[in-house]
Order: C-alpha cells, then sequence, then structure tokens
C-alpha cells in the first residue's frame, strides 16, 4: 500500500496549496499562501518556495516519494513549464525545474488544474467507479478534465479536456481566447450574471448581481434568471455531449460555484442532453453534481504523483483497495 | 512479424468488402458484394456470408488468424451488434455471432467505419507516426477516429470519434440525428450542395448539382460555391479545433469525396483553424488530405485485429518495423 505520501501542489490564481497526503488520499499537512499574481514572476514564484519550505521541515518529509502539481494553465507538461492566464508573471515559466530546486531528485507530475480535479473525483468522487469520465468546474471559467479507459487523459501537454474553450456557437460572441461562442463565453458564472442582466434581471436590494443570486431569483421562479441559466445548460450540453460522442464518456460530472447552484442548472441541463446527446452509444451519458471539496486540486495532484510513481495503470484509487 | 494473414469486413451502405490481409498490410485475396441495404436484415447477411465463403475457400484460410470487423455505424462493440443508419434491416444485429457461425473460433474485433479508416491512415497513411490524431471522412455523411497516445482510440462501443455529429451551431439546422448544427449538417457533401443551391448558385448544362461541382465552380470562382465550401470548413475547424482542445491532438487527416476537393476546402479550413484552434497547446495542430485510398476500410479492419491479437501496445505500424 501507499503508505509513504507525496507532495501536492495547487497552483490559483487566487491560492498556492501545498500538502502532504498520504496513499488512500489523507492530507497529513497543509499549508497556504495568496497568490501574488499581478507581481513578478520571480515573487511568484517565492510564494511557493515559502510554501513548500513549510512541507520540507515537516518530519515527514524525509518519507516523501514524489511531487504532483496542478496549476492553472495551459500548462505545458512535456516542457515542464506554466503559463496562466491569470498570472501574467509566468509565461512559460519552468515551474518543475524551480520546483525541482527545492525538492531534489524526487520525481515532479505536472498536469493542469481540470486534470488535476478530474484525478480528484476519479478517484474518491462523484466518477469513481467510471473509466470513461469528463470531470468540469463550472465558475468564473469553465475547465475540465477526462478520464479515458480507467485512467487519467492528460494529454501529451496536460492540458486536455479544456472543455471551456470548445466553440458551440461558430457565429457566437468572440470570447477572450480568440475564439467565438465557447462554452465558458456562455455557460460561465460571469456570463450568466451578464446575460441576465441584459436580459433586464435587477439585482436585489443587496446589489448582489452574481451568478449565485441570478440562480436564486432562479430558484424564486424569476423568468429572465431561469433562462439565463437555461441558455447556460444549453451550452453545457452541447459541450458534453460533444466531448460523449467523441470520446465514449458515460458521466459528466460539474463542480464550481455554478455546479452548487444545483436543480436551476441541472434541471435544464439533462433537458438539454437528451436534445445533443442523441447518438445510441451516447444515450446513457448522466450528468451529476461534484463530490470533492476544495481540496479537490490538492487531492488531484496526489493521485497524479501517485499513478506515475506506482505506474498502476488504473490510478491510485484501485491500487488503494 | 505478421506472417499470418487476417480476414478484413468492410460493410457499408453501398458495398460489403472482404479481404485477407498480411501482416504489412498487404491485401492477398479480396471479394465485393454491393449492399441489398434495403432488403431485410437476413439478406444482407447472406451478402456477408458469401464473401466469407470465398474467403474461406482460398488455401490461405488455415493460417488466418483473426477477423476484423468495420461496420457503418452506430456499432456496439461490447455487445458484438450493428445498426447502421442506411442498413435499416440491421437494428442492434448479431453480426458478430453470425460471422464466428462462419468463421469458427477466430477472434473477432468489432469497430465503425470511422475508426477503421483512422487504424488505415495511422497504419500506412497520412497519420503515421502521429501518436495523436484525428481521421476524418467528409463526404454523404462526415465520420471519423481518434488515435491517443500512441493507440487506436475505438472507446467502449467501438464509435469513438463521431465527429460529424458534434454540435458547432447550438441553434443550428436541424440534424436528422436529431441534434441541431451538427458538422455533418454544414460540412457534408450534400450540404455543400444544398447550399449553393439555396443561395442561388446554378449547375452546369449537364445538371451535376453535387458536392464535386460546387467545387469545381469554386475553382473557377464562382463567389457562391467558395462561400458554400467556406461554411463546411468553417464547421469542420470549429470540430477539428474541439476535438483538439479536448483530448490534445497534433494532426487532422481530411479523406471522403469533399476531402478530395483540395485547396477550395484546405485553404478556408486553415483559415478557419485559425480562428478556433486559439489555445496554446493546439496551436501547431495541422490539417492534411487522407493518403489511404478506397482500401482504407478493408485495411483498418485488419489493423484492429492485428493489434488486438499481437497485443502490440503501438498497434501494427510498429510491430511491422
Amino acid at each position: 500500500m501507499h503508505t509513504d505520501p507525496v507532495a501536492a501542489l495547487d497552483i490559483g490564481g487566487t491560492k498556492i496549496a501545498a500538502a502532504l497526503v498520504d496513499g488512500d488520499g489523507t492530507i497529513l499537512a497543509r499549508v497556504q499562501r495568496p497568490t501574488p499574481a499581478r507581481e513578478h514572476g520571480d515573487t511568484v514564484m517565492r510564494a511557493v518556495e515559502e510554501a513548500l519550505a513549510e512541507l520540507t521541515a515537516s518530519p515527514l518529509w524525509g518519507r516523501v516519494q514524489a511531487v504532483g502539481i496542478g496549476s492553472a494553465g495551459p500548462v505545458d507538461a512535456s516542457a515542464g513549464t506554466v503559463s496562466p492566464v491569470n498570472v501574467p508573471g509566468w509565461r512559460d515559466y519552468p515551474l518543475v525545474d524551480r520546483v525541482r530546486e527545492v525538492t531534489g531528485d524526487l520525481p515532479v507530475e505536472l498536469i493542469g488544474d481540470g486534470v488535476a480535479i478530474t484525478a480528484a473525483e476519479h478517484w474518491q468522487g462523484a466518477a469513481r467507479g467510471h473509466d470513461n469520465a469528463l470531470c468540469m468546474v463550472v465558475s468564473t471559467g469553465v475547465g475540465g478534465g477526462l478520464v479515458l479507459g480507467g485512467r487519467l487523459h492528460p494529454g501529451p501537454t496536460g492540458n486536455a479536456g479544456h472543455i471551456g474553450h470548445i466553440s458551440v456557437e461558430l457565429d457566437g460572441d468572440l470570447c477572450p481566447c480568440g475564439a467565438r461562442g465557447c462554452v465558458e463565453r456562455i455557460a460561465s458564472g460571469p456570463n450568466i450574471a451578464r446575460r441576465a442582466v441584459e436580459n433586464g434581471w435587477l439585482p436585489g436590494p443587496d446589489g448582489d448581481a452574481s451568478a449565485a443570486a441570478v440562480a436564486a431569483a432562479a430558484r424564486a421562479g424569476d423568468p429572465v434568471a431561469v433562462a439565463s441559466f437555461e441558455r447556460a445548460a444549453q451550452a453545457l450540453a452541447a459541450g458534453i455531449a460533444a466531448t460523449a460522442t467523441l470520446v465514449e464518456i458515460d458521466i459528466a460530472v460539474i463542480g464550481g460555484g455554478v455546479g452548487k447552484a444545483g436543480e436551476v442548472l441541472f434541471t435544464p441541463l439533462r433537458r438539454a442532453l437528451r436534445d445533443y446527446a442523441t447518438l445510441s452509444f451516447v444515450q446513457r451519458l448522466t450528468v451529476t453534481p461534484a463530490q470533492m471539496g476544495t481540496d479537490a486540486g490538492l487531492v488531484g495532484a496526489a493521485a497524479a504523483a501517485l499513478t506515475r510513481r506506482t505506474g498502476e495503470p488504473t490510478g491510485p484509487a484501485r491500487a488503494a483497495v
């Protein structure tokens, strides 16, 4: 069994978390820093180094076998570099080499953050036991990752599963990525809120114009709020159906803030999925809320490190059984 | 080396082909029958049995090690059944069992026809040497298949890569599959021709209103014909970019009648791909014409049988080196 721990890093635009995680996915030690996202790249790296230094001071460090990093993307796992959209100081930044300067000879596994949460959901969450799954985060952005044939599918650069930036409306609105009609451009939280406001929805007396506030209005029956979630659900359904039609998945797991909206999202999503997932081999596809909480990124980075280290074909979930 | 041959079946809506294929992909013997596509399912099967009977009479038959079947889809490889859209007499038809009645104890491998042409292009055609590829047929319909991590990715039911039925226009025209705005609904040959005619293009004196005639008109500078190919190229680009963004491919191979249109298709396709394949990890994606001819289905079915039989992780292409 994997009694020896691995080190996990979860690097986002808001926070940097580091942890020691054992072979059952239990977090043994954890540290966190705010991400100085607008600072120079070296300043961002210093925050990572400080977090790692706290871990290396742990009496458990000597038993650490590998390091897993889940980072905001895009990443380039083959080059060991990252270029997170929300951390402009890091462009093709050699994160793996810089981490190795702290962690020495340990193997380091780098994956995108969408791939990391997928590893976590497959190991211990809503995708457990599913050999072919799409896991998504629908939040400020829309990200994701894939499990194919029982294994995580990070792709050669660690970015596979980027469902937020597939176009489901080829003449649609311009997306910040440069394409048009991307799933994220229609279904992310800010776009749900924007569309509701544009169509006449008025925030309550507290002035909260977030997607969560739109969700509350939709639950109370506001038709404009309902319609904005229905449009997001339609885009998500088209993207999920496209994924299933391309690679054959049987479950789509949805997490993130918008995923927490509940039936306001999931009822129209299941309905729209019947419209777009039409071929016989995708009709049994189900959608379900994510089960992992805010530790998903850390647990998933640990899963990637454990899988690489053990060479188990089916990931730590089964190795730990 | 694979000196012993395999039997290959290629079952389409127009013809049924059967062949003995050696480990280098050389066709040693071949028979063909028209598909009695509108007849009773047993009549269709009789045509398959007749083709197989001719093969089993070959002096080479005793050395045959396995049977590969590529069939018009959808197929269900896990159940061994097929339901080809254009062969209404076959619905959940137990093709694998019926073939086994002729071929005895040999292992039988069933895949969809898009997966089969992908296996052929990866083994001996335009995708050779590419570990992550999408191969497509753009013709009366739009089909495809995937190579991921150096291996064919048929998916659990043998249907993965069905790019023709992903929606790139979620409010678009209704597709016969039941969804809206599918790639096939915009980019297939009949839809290229239909759009040209609807927008005022007039066939020549021979009355030929096929996509090939529209391609000829586009080459001669007819703006309506050019625009119809541009729209098809845009839909193909959105679908190819979506595939690359989801699973990371570095090449898309396009065959079929529309693929033969040449630069009338490929020039706007490459331009549109720059609009939709925007993320850093998909920007190096290239598109290229298919290299395998009309034998692609047979060669691909043989490749699937050889790969399954030898257990070679990277397919017969490398095993044969």
